[in-house]
């Protein structure tokens, strides 16, 4: 079996070329580069790599991470500048016995000394957007915090799953700040034997429930991926709401170890699914009664 | 009720006197400060705050984490450099809703304009022993890394449970290197219902099991603290032995919301308890046979 499921409609591109690797026995590992590398490298998706939103202060920091489902490895980078690829550069930190967790000028340093490409990941248009951002926040005292569409992807192939996730966080965020999309457990998590989850939403609130690793906990205990994430995030989400008045936006995706997936989500959601049995498709979800989720296909390409 | 539990003999006089403050009513998070801020600001110890041992290129960056069981507020630095006091800045980051998680030049920025004390963290004895061990590296061929002595604290107070560690990470890590410390999931989690969990050891392996969270996720389908402690503990370390040939240190401790606390390590551990029914006293903990932990008072205080 093979498989490959990602977070957004941005991913669409990216989920049809890694099934056309699939399709042709690439690993896992690969073909999860493949569809995160799209994201990271189109510049009309302003929360993932190059054309990605900056920070406050008009840099655009990235986070990113890599794990191999099979070995448990896990490579990250949060903060890292000027990387073209940093799913790359944490797929390739997953093969270190120690420092595989990289943040700010050493996650940079790291790139740049082994050789990966980098350029200046500011397009003019996100350039603009931020100062009209500053200016608009600076007349109207509105909050500054805006945008976190993570890409987040799990793949299987035969026997081996992978998940990994990239993003330039928080539009507006502060200097340093980093989200779940880098932290195992909280923004991804996956174990071959059983199943893979990645997150997108507010990191912040992500990591109060590390959710990922959740939602592979309930599948390793018999429920199907769809279940898993129902109970998680419908759950948590209801306990944050209960904390804090209201729960940040929160949607997960996983796979199973044989191709079955499922999504759940306390906003509207898209994402992107192919597998041995299924063409590549765009679905959109939202929340439904009961603890459930409403799916339904939007494109089949 | 109320209780307290830390990793490593080091914290003997931090439980001893987050005991005394537990006794008169403290609550949870300010009975953690207080054990953690001990530890810190002690220069004998050489992996947590003062006096802790700097990364490759000479400089003490540190890592803090602080979560609040009752709302599951989670504040976090990493690669903190300056800050007198990780802990608390960690803590005062919980209150947050967005930029609770802060790494590098950020983190010390954060800390620096939102007045906390900031020092030199580079003790002459800590420079020294970095020195000989440059020459070592250089001589000898040696692997650079070494100690990992976490603090790792779970405060409980009435109905009220906070957890939190802090440490400057492995001995000679790559700038911007990150463990597990500040990891919501792989280095603590609580959930004041539940119980909560701190780890200590290789945070490059302890994060690829995310084992607090996994610890906690035990005891609420109901295992006492010492029973998740040891399924999660050696499962994993086993896990890890067959993927890698051997597993990295990994000393888990965990209480639960009636006082009720376990341990499990892969290596020979020193940890301390106070409750309202046991005095401060310093145990160690070694692996036993068939996935049970072999536990010692070795001082009461």
């Amino acid at each position: 079996m093979w498989g490959v499921i990602a977070t957004w409609e941005m991913a669409a591109e990216g989920v049809h070329l890694a099934s056309e690797k699939l399709k042709n026995g690439a690993s896992a590992a690969d073909a999860l580069q493949v569809a995160i590398e799209d994201v990271e490298n189109n510049p009309e998706f302003q929360s993932v790599g190059f054309g990605g939103l900056p920070n406050e202060a008009g840099i655009v920091e990235m986070d990113a991470a890599f794990m191999n489902g099979n070995t448990f490895a896990v490579g990250a980078v949060a903060g890292i500048t000027d990387g073209k690829n940093p799913i790359a550069v944490a797929r390739k930190l997953s093969s270190e016995t120690f420092n595989s967790f990289l943040v700010g000028a050493g996650a940079t340093a790291y790139a740049k000394n082994n050789n990966f490409k980098m350029q200046n990941m500011l397009t003019d248009d996100a350039a603009k957007k931020w100062q009209e951002r500053v200016k608009e926040v600076a007349k109207n005292n509105l909050s500054p915090y805006d945008g976190h569409d993570t890409v987040g992807v799990v793949t299987l192939s035969g026997d081996a799953m992978t998940c990994g996730t990239s993003t330039s966080g928080l539009f507006m965020k502060k200097p340093g700040r980093v989200g779940d999309s880098p932290l195992a457990g909280s923004g991804f998590y996956v174990d071959s034997q059983v199943g893979g989850a990645c997150a997108t939403g507010l990191g912040e609130d992500l990591m109060k429930g590390v959710l990922s690793f959740a939602i592979v906990e309930k599948m390793r205990a018999g429920l199907t991926p769809q279940e898993a994430c129902d109970t998680v995030v419908y759950d948590f989400s209801e306990k944050l709401a209960k904390a804090y008045g209201k729960s940040g936006a929160m949607s997960l995706i996983a796979m199973d170890h044989q191709g079955n997936w499922g999504v759940a989500t306390n906003v509207e959601f898209t994402f992107c699914v192919a597998t041995k049995n299924l063409a590549p498709t765009v679905y959109l979800a939202n929340p439904g009664a009961n603890g459930t989720t409403v799916i339904q296909a939007i494109t089949t390409k």
